[in-house]
Order: C-alpha cells, then structure tokens, then sequence
C-alpha cells in the first residue's frame, strides 16, 4: 500500500463529465489498496471569470481580496469531487487550506494563493510534507515528449527524466509542469509522474536519477517564443560595466537569460542579452535612463531552440549535430549559450519550429 | 459613534453596478462616523447555480459538501465588495465566517451554512455579538407594509413594529425576514432596521416596544396561500384522540398551524387542521396508515388571511370590523384562529386577495 498525491487541473474538472473521470481514476487508485489525497484546480475558464469580476470593479485589487476571490474557485471543485466520490461509493471528504493543516493562510490568516499554476506546487508541497510515494500530475497530454508533440514528427515519450533536464524543458517553454513545483519536487525529492487523466496509461516519471534507458541521452527538444535580445554597442571595455548594467536589471527584477559579450576593442566592446519580451521596454528604459548606454537596441523578432539531456557535456558531437541540422536549413544562429545540461541557440522566430524539428530530426530519428 | 451591522441580499449585490450602490451605502454610514460590519449574501442566482452543479453530480449530496460548496458564493461577494470599497477610498476587508471568530464550522472544523435567508440570521448573530446599536437588513422593498403594496392599494410604510408582530407577519407570508433572524433578534434584543438598498430612506424599525403612534392598532393584513385544510370525520369522542393524531403527525415533523375540533355529538366528532400543501399528502398518509382514522379529507383550495397588531385581543371590535369585511364582499369563513397579536380566517383561496383588500380598507382607510 502506497500514499499517493493525484493533482487534475482546471480542465480535468471542467464538468460533471470530467469529475466523474477523475473520480473514477481516484477510486481505481484507492481501491488498487493505496491511500489517495487528491489537489485539483479550479473548474475550466472559472479563475479567468473571477478575474474578470474583479476588472469590473477596480484596476488594482488587493491582493488580499483577489486571493480570497479566487480561493471559492478550487472550494468549488473540491465539493464536487467529493461529492461525486462518494457517489461511486468511495468515501471522501474535502479540505480547504487551511483545513488541511493551515496552509493557505498567512500570517494574519487572510486565505492566501500561490498563483497561476498552484496546484501543481500544491501537490508537491502535500506529498512532500506526508512523505508520500508518488506526486501524479494529470494534465491533457500523456507525458513529457522529446518535442512538441503537435508540431514536431515521430516525437517520443519519455519514461524518465530528471528533475534537473524537467527544470530546463519547462522553463524552455514545454508547459507541461509548472516550474515551481518541479523545484520543490527536487529539494524534497518527491518522485513525481506526468500523465493524461483521459487515456490513464503510464506516464513520465520525474526523479533524481534515472536508469539510461534506450541509450537515449537528449530528452527533449524545445523552443521559447517569448524571448527578446537587447543589445549595447559600445560599452567601455573597463571592470565594472557588467555589474553596472545587470545590477540596474536586477533592481528591476528583469530576468536575464542568455548573456554575450564581444572582444574588447578600441577599448569597447559590444554586450547583448535576452530577456523575456514582456520585459524588453523596461530595460530599454533603464538602460537609456542610466546616461552610461546610449546606443541600445531592442530585436523582438527571436526565439530560442534548446536540447536538453544530462551528460550532454562530454558529448561535444550533440552540440554539433544541433548546429549541422540548423545549417543544413540555413537558419542562421545569432546567440549560442551552452550549460551541463543544455544548449540553446538564439535564432529567427520565423524559423523556430523549422529548426527544432530539423534537430529533432538529426537527434531522434 | 455607533456600530451598525448591515446586511445585503443576493439581489443587493448581483452585478458590478450593485455592488458599487452598496459600497457607497456602507461608505457613507462610515463617512458619517460609525463602524460598519457589512454580512453579504451570493451574487443573484450564483446559489442556485451551485445547486444546479451539485445536483449534476449526485441527488443525495453530503451535507457537509454541499456547505463547502454553497459558502464559495458568499465569498466571492465579500471579495468583490471589500475592492469597491476600498475603491471608493473606504478601507475594508473581507472576512469569512471562520476569519470572523471561528463562525460557520461546527466541532470537526468543517464549514457549515445556515441554510436559505441564513444570512440574515448572520447579522442578527454579529449584531447580537457585538453589541452593535442596529441591524439594517437591505432589501428590494422601503420597509414593513401594512400589506403587500403590490397587490393592495393605499399600503403605509410602518415606522416601527414589535419582534412578536413581525413574527407573525413573517410567518404569515409577508417574507420580508427571515423568521429565524427576527426570532435571534428578539432573543438577544438587536434592534433591526428593514430598508431598500436602492432608495436608502429611513425603512421600518423592528423592535421589542414600540410607541403607538398615529394610534395605529393593526399592524399589518397578510395572507398565506400555502395552505392545506385536513379534515377527519367521526373521531371517537374520548380523551386521548387529539394526542394520538397530532403525535403521529409530529413523528413526521409535519406542522400543524390551526386546529379545529367539533363538538362531540353520538360519540363522535371532527377535527380539521392545516399544514404547508407539501406536507398534506404524507400527514394523509400517516393518518390513514393508522387505521384508526378513515375518514380522511384534504382541501388545497385554501388560503389564510390575517390581521397581525399587539394588544388586540382587548379590543374586540378589530375582529367584527374582519369579519364585516368579508360579509361584504360575500366571503365564507372556513375557520378562524385568534391569538394575543393575531386573528386568521381560512377561506377559499381565489377570495384570497380579495378578503386582504377589504380587510385592509375597513381597518385602515
């Protein structure tokens, strides 16, 4: 007998249809002999008309209010859950937060929110502190695949993957975990298992370490749209700029993601970064604001490829094979950022689901 | 400097439009330098929604899920009000019930509801703790009529009514409060205030004395016409039937308003009484199982009208003025019940609106 954490999201429990699925697959758990606590999101589109409600009366809520808002959302859900659990026959019962052990709560106990994205952070946070066997996440795809199932061909289902390669393939724009929890799954190693609540058949496991199964080294293939580079010419080739400029981002909360810097010369040199597209204006600002960097430019027309796969490092033919697939597609690569478990090249947006496709083409097939 | 409870229904708070009119309503009563606790019921039809949702799932829902359910509405109100509040520069925060002292949870922690008008016990229950100076409950009409003023002509607004007169108004179907409430209030003496959220001009006070003023003795004419008239022919004559009848139908929980007995005559006699028309089928059936009473009949084309006002047994022309009413306008009488505050006659219910228009003419015109 095992303790599971079984989490469905917001379109898992859309309507009276899909609640009995999942109740079904929680009963079929319990009933396998296993003790079950299940987290589940707000029904469908409801936290997106909570929000709404609120826009109508003010263009700055509270957070306060706003958490207690949309809190009755998931109250909702979890009375119907229950409810229809114990029509199956399979005794449950529901808990708030702060029912559940004062979570939820702050300080002064106003009911608090995680965010977007919460009830993945939830679950591992509950079979974190239960000490649970396994953290299963129900979403609508069956798993975490090599590449974008619905854009890129004889993609593959992993069995495993780590925590670490799950961490640079979500934050590379896969969407299928919500970052956070996969962090928090890390830090107190909770296993955790990406499945589809509607074909329940094995998923994708999250883990520490993983057997290297099928000699498959890369995991997976992904790209991020929302990436801008912004670059300054010209910046004095003298200790300190670095700072100066990333410490006025950081101030800012801007987050940098890939940074390059030129040969100095003629006593300048050029710097370039990339930032989320969201944030580019800002940092356009602050840069300018700062009278120290003049010649700023802001490109809003890239995105970023990445391969992904522990080991990758003392493999140097990966990071060829990535660049001989783009070349054989005349993609032209603009920035090019390696780490152990990575590497991710800046290219055209235009061509970014040509080349993760030719990648995964040169990688997988 | 005085601390008010104000409380507003569904209706009161349905859109964004409604919920600024209440928040201006609250901010003024601040404004003008008193403390405000403001109880808030669901959005319009969100109650019945959540009921739909539940009824989906299952038709025998727990009682304990169908409170976590329900209380997500109330919620979304409090949220929604505290941001137009604090938009209009008054400073507020939501509480709920458990956020507010520990309210609404029974012993297990679980969240419980009052049930249907439970808000507006809430705020006699606030008023009552706090030992607030009055309980403005906020509704779609000005106040406490001395008929329906949307079926009788030249109603008047009461200025102040007693706890007990309200009772009997209230349940005689007047439906301005909520019996419990009304009852909570004259428990623990909090004086309430009945007004219109959307004309917010002084509306009726209910309290436990009040000042007989323009020397009105008659506090209000209502009718009921949920009425079910259940006669039982040829009773035996002898001590113990009335007990051995109205014990069964109390082991049903069925509520028995008037009651009529016949003189004895042969060695048998009659007895009527009525109940709600929801519960006349199974009182029939109870009786009838008991094989001691066959002859059993029910009326559904009953209807009760009322005269409701303190001290008016000790003016015994109240009830000829009634009665002559009805004469005129050829009006038969079925049964009538007299209390302390209170004179009832069952009569047909297609006379129904009609007896209420004479009786308040004769009394008040």
């Amino acid at each position: 007998m095992a303790l599971i954490v079984q989490k469905f999201g917001g379109s898992s429990v859309k309507d009276r249809d899909r609640i009995f699925n999942v109740a079904r697959i929680v009963a079929n758990t319990h009933n396998a002999g296993n003790d079950v606590v299940v987290v589940v999101s707000a029904q469908g589109d409801t936290t997106d008309d909570l929000i709404a409600k609120a826009g109508e009366i003010t263009h700055n809520p509270s957070a306060r209010e706003m958490d207690m808002l949309l809190a009755s959302g998931e109250q909702i859900s979890i009375a119907l859950l229950a409810m229809a659990l114990n029509e199956l026959g399979c005794h449950a019962i529901s808990l708030t937060g702060w029912q559940a052990g004062f979570q939820g709560l702050n300080k002064l106990d106003d009911i608090t929110t995680l965010g977007r994205g919460g009830s993945d952070t939830s679950a591992v946070a509950i079979a974190a502190a239960l000490h649970a066997d396994r953290c299963q996440i129900y979403t609508d795809v069956e798993g975490v695949y090599t590449a974008d199932p619905r854009k890129v061909r004889n993609t593959r289902k992993l069995e495993e993957i780590t925590f670490d390669e799950m961490l640079e393939l979500a934050s590379l724009g896969a969407q299928v975990l919500n970052n956070r929890s996969v962090e928090l799954a890390k830090k107190y190693n909770v296993e955790l298992e990406v499945l589809s609540s509607l074909n329940p058949i094995p998923g994708t496991v999250v883990k520490e370490v993983t057997k290297d199964m099928e000699g498959m080294l890369i995991k997976g293939v992904a790209k991020d749209t929302d990436v801008a580079v912004i670059t300054i010419l010209n910046v004095p080739d003298e200790p300190g700029m670095s700072f100066r400029i990333f410490g006025l981002l950081a101030q800012k909360n801007i987050n940098v993601d890939i940074i390059l810097q030129s040969t100095g010369r003629d006593g300048k040199k050029d710097i370039s970064f990339t930032c989320a597209e969201g944030e580019a204006e800002l940092a356009m600002r602050v840069l300018k604001d700062s009278a120290h960097f003049s010649d700023v430019s802001v490109d809003t027309t890239c995105a970023k490829v990445s391969i992904v796969g522990a080991g990758m490092q003392s493999h140097s033919g990966v990071a060829s094979k990535m660049f001989e697939a783009m070349s054989n597609n005349n993609i032209n690569i603009k920035m090019i950022s390696t780490s152990e478990i990575k590497i991710s090249c800046i290219i055209d947006r235009a061509d970014a689901d040509k080349a993760v496709g030719a990648i995964h083409d040169m990688l997988f097939d």
